[in-house]
């Protein structure tokens, strides 16, 4: 087995062409037998592997950079540089990461986990190189998908400026996360399938067979045929391609090649998520990330279905049934729509749904123009990729108080996926903006109210955020009904403390209340619901007679919802009160499962218990 | 006079194109005697005039939906829809806004302030159309340096895939707000200066004449010169230009032309900044925006030198004088060499500076880049368009820990350019950040200091942030001193009222001190310097001694820096202490001059006298 010997690239130098054959298909294997039983993203990997092998053959790395684009197709390159042996521990508590990561190894040379930032990246290492008059090489691998976020086109734009010496490998699979979109890629797919070009290419006898006697109609296919080139060069990029990108044989003579030049080059490759994997090959959205074991057999996914609904397909239902009623809703999605639910959606209103690609910001002011025409614009964006328009947030739709709803997936910790996709910064930077109103429901049959809630104000932009997986398995009410703004509610009365939590931490609260009740502490529990406006009337009167308040969020401690309850606190002169706040300490967590991570923030049922018996003076917690 | 008559878009339908000219030069001569008098945007409005007359007399406004990118470049707008007289009135507090605003205006169809929104917004306005089954125009006008923004790359890839009846027009003035930056603009210039493409375009007998024998060779003479419209068209935009865009007689036939078509259009049209005033058209930087009165005669501006220095200068000066001796130190502008004063530290290090264009993304994470490798980029970003790399932040700079710098120019409440521009946020979203230190200085003095903590600091991200204008007229240190991280200073010993303020709210807070002094309350008073991390160390004793709190911050209250000081006091148990937070409160600050603006926000010397005769007893405040 040759996989076993690759102990880093120095040891794919020596080996040939039939060798590193092999060892794509050993790779393969060993991915589909690990991933099989350690969930992670699938066909993203299944399509690098020659590509990874190629530039790692290529290149002199660690000396020369490659930097790998978001990082969920780069398990083969942790295959190839140590990481062989720990690869089964991917995206577990204390193992590698299923991104790139820094610390984890010194050929991740730029971390990631959200997408486009490759190339600016890049730029940056290839610049410093210049400085520094160093002489190594910089490539970054970019997907089509990544190559429709915003920022990549800035860096193609600096680059070309630059005139930096650095090479972009496009991988290009013709499919972001989910179905391709814009008209990038649609121009892409035209040109990959232009057989003019492809003819062209091959300098063969068939070239001059194709060409018909009026030159004209030759010249617009040749014109045609070489738009691609031309489009990057626009940018002052040097344009090879496309090849094969899952043929050794096209690959590596091509980088071989653009190894010898300088400046901004661009090589245009073709591959296939899921590749040499038949099922992920007929279905990469399916097999985009495993969330459970795979028969490998059989291509069906093992998990045992939960009887308890996703978050996820709880707001799409609630938002589907709300929207039957109401033509003025409709859904906008970042290129993520099965991720967001609004796949279903979709289904249901083909026409009132958008998928603007990898583009967040595009999707926030999408919305916002929307919204200033009487359409009731829902954006479902992960809460970690919401950050990305972050600014658009506030300068399109906040200042304008645009009737925008704002559905943030996958908030608080979200486990395997670790440091880069934790949603925990949105309770403190949404409420920090005047005209938001933010929430977060305790379960899932609130979610559906909070649907309803949300679509149905009209005075200004609206948030809600819930966590990844499956609810709590509440029963559900038939109908959503729309919720008071900024009110909360008391779930446990109680004289000696106060917990007040907010979303996927008011089930912990109540248990921790009932923990606490029997050691004798009298515990209040009240769900917030609203981190803003924060239910000062229902808060701050019960927090200033019990006298000990612990609150609790799955977000930054640092400015979020317990900062909003020692504002309310404050602003009304309240003195004698003791607060403890239970959140996200100030640190980046790692990945792992989720249980652990809120055990080792402090952010739990025992947390609250061990708080509430030391402030209520029965431990010294 | 034309421009008397000209009470609404309405009166432009039945001009002739001479009037049309004559209503021009009308308008050129107003803005010069206004604004001369009454400072704002100017270079860019002077090149729009007939890009506005031509679009309000084509188009069938406010049916018809005109976005302006940005809306520095909208006064000649303005003028023609019923804002005329109102114009003097231009970013004074209770005028009109130098920038767009749908409060003021059914013609300004989608407020800006911020770059490269209009497309998107544009795309969701003709979506939200088509959707209501109304069949007006939409049309976007983007300058080049708009275009060098990603999410304008966003909404034109899901434009051209939407296949959405819209037009934009690419108002290229061959200069954004600086220097031409980006390998875009320089394939624009090439394009607009191409002779082949200017002569095949008039179709006249020179294009004979220029054809050569060699086929092969005209070929690639027409191929070159297609290319800007190859570039949209992989967006699936047709494309229509470049026309002079200061000529009426090239601009409205063509967008008379293309109103009848459907679907994605892009005009490119040139224009000259500061067109018809010489001295703008020689110095379109230094006429960007008047900062002070203008003698129309002479072209020399009329302000009064002040002999205090500006906060930006002795930032350069700072920076330029440490880049002496530390090769390791880079800057980073996004477009803004002069408005960050690094402009001259590119005179000083030309092969040290890098603006990668209207692209705060790529600026961010280019810097990250350069900090993996032992590169100290010193990132120069004004505080409101650094939320456009928010995530960028997080993700590539403060997930890595990696040493960047952060400057954060025109912070707080800016002034007359409103609420697109003011830097409230920055104190709240920097300090929720993991790993980020984060500062203000109380004075041009304090600032020079805070420049030499930042580039001396090794261990991670770290950020100051300063408002526009003049410093305080201290006394300067010959030498820049590293602050020790994290500790603040006492500069009034009291013992019934302790202000804890910040930034440029220290000195209000001393001169609030010696007035509470006079009433008998004894006030101390700390300089926090760092809002991340606090000195909690100095601030809770003496909060706890003192048992009366001022925090006073310009940033939003709303999890801000009197947030930290809450949470600090939280944290350590303290209780028996009244806080009372001054900032800026939960809305958006409209524009006009910052003393009334902090006056309005309660944010300032005598809000501080009220609160603190208040908490003392002495008054009912």
């Amino acid at each position: 087995m040759i996989l076993e010997k690759i102990d880093s690239p120095k040891n794919l130098k020596s080996l040939s062409l039939a060798e590193l054959k092999t060892l794509a298909q050993e790779i393969r294997e060993y991915m589909l037998a690990v991933l099989s039983e350690h969930p992670g993203h699938f066909a993203p990997n299944f399509g690098t592997i020659e590509l990874a092998i190629a530039l790692h053959h290529v290149l002199d790395t660690p000396r020369d950079r490659i930097i790998w684009d978001i990082g969920h197709q780069a398990y083969p390159h942790k295959l190839l540089t140590g990481r062989r042996d720990q690869f089964p521990t991917v995206r577990e508590f204390g193992g590698i990461s299923g991104f790139l990561s820094r610390e984890e190894s010194e050929y991740d040379v730029f971390g990631a986990g959200h997408s486009s930032t490759s190339l600016a990246a890049a730029l940056g290492i290839a610049t410093a190189r210049d400085i520094n008059k160093k002489d190594y090489k910089v490539v970054a691998v970019i997907g089509d998908g990544g190559l429709t976020g915003g920022m990549a086109f800035e860096a193609l734009n600096a680059a070309g400026d630059f005139r930096t010496d650095m090479t972009v490998v496009l991988n290009d699979n013709q499919m972001s996360i989910s179905a391709t979109v814009g008209a990038f890629s649609k121009y892409f797919n035209r040109l990959t399938s232009n057989k003019a070009y492809n003819v062209l290419r091959s300098g063969a006898k068939e070239f001059m067979d194709f060409i018909s006697p009026d030159a004209k109609h030759v010249a617009r296919k040749i014109e045609a045929a070489l738009k691609p080139g031309t489009l990057f060069e626009a940018f002052g990029f040097r344009y090879f391609g496309p090849l094969d990108g899952n043929d050794l044989e096209a690959v590596l003579p091509v980088l071989e090649g653009v190894k010898a030049l300088q400046g901004p080059i661009l090589v245009h490759v073709s591959t296939r998520k899921g590749k040499g994997y038949a099922p992920a090959e007929t279905d990469p959205v399916g097999f985009y990330s495993l969330s459970g074991k795979l028969d490998v057999q059989t291509g069906k996914f093992l998990a045992a279905k939960s009887s308890v609904p996703k978050y996820t397909d709880v707001f799409s239902q609630a938002l589907i049934k709300l929207a039957k009623g109401d033509s003025r809703i409709v859904g906008v999605t970042a290129a993520m729509p099965s991720g967001t639910g609004l796949d279903k959606f979709q289904e249901a209103f083909p026409k009132r749904f958008f998928d603007v690609g990898l583009a967040e910001q595009c999707a926030v002011t999408f919305a916002a123009g929307l919204a200033t025409q009487e359409i009731k614009p829902v954006v479902a964006i992960y809460s970690t990729f919401l950050q990305r328009a972050y600014d658009q947030v506030i300068h399109d739709v906040c200042i304008q108080n645009l009737p925008v709803t704002f559905v943030l997936d996958r908030a608080g910790l979200v486990g395997a996926d670790g440091p880069t996709h934790h949603g925990v910064f949105d309770y403190a930077y949404l409420r920090s903006l005047p005209n938001m109103v933010a929430m977060a429901p305790k379960d899932e049959d609130e979610l559906q109210h909070m649907v309803r809630t949300a679509v149905e104000y009209d005075d200004g932009p609206i948030a809600f955020r819930y966590p990844r997986g499956s609810g709590i398995g509440v029963p559900m009410q038939k109908e959503p009904q729309a919720l008071p703004i900024g009110k909360g509610e008391v779930l446990r009365e109680g004289d000696d403390l106060l917990i007040v939590a907010i979303g996927n931490r008011v089930y912990p609260a109540t248990e921790a209340a009932d923990v606490l009740a029997d050691s004798g502490v009298s515990t209040a529990v009240v769900n917030a619901r609203f981190v803003k406006p924060l239910d000062e009337e229902l808060i701050v009167p019960l927090a200033e007679r019990i006298g000990r308040v612990i609150t609790i969020e799955d977000g930054v401690l640092m400015g979020g919802f317990g900062s909003a309850v020692l504002e309310a606190l404050a602003h009304r002169g309240i003195q004698d009160v003791q607060v403890r706040r239970l959140g996200i300490p100030d640190q980046f967590i790692e990945h792992g499962d989720v249980k652990t991570l809120y055990s080792l923030c402090g952010c739990d049922e025992e947390a609250i218990v061990r708080g509430g018996l030391a402030l209520a003076g029965k431990s010294s917690g």
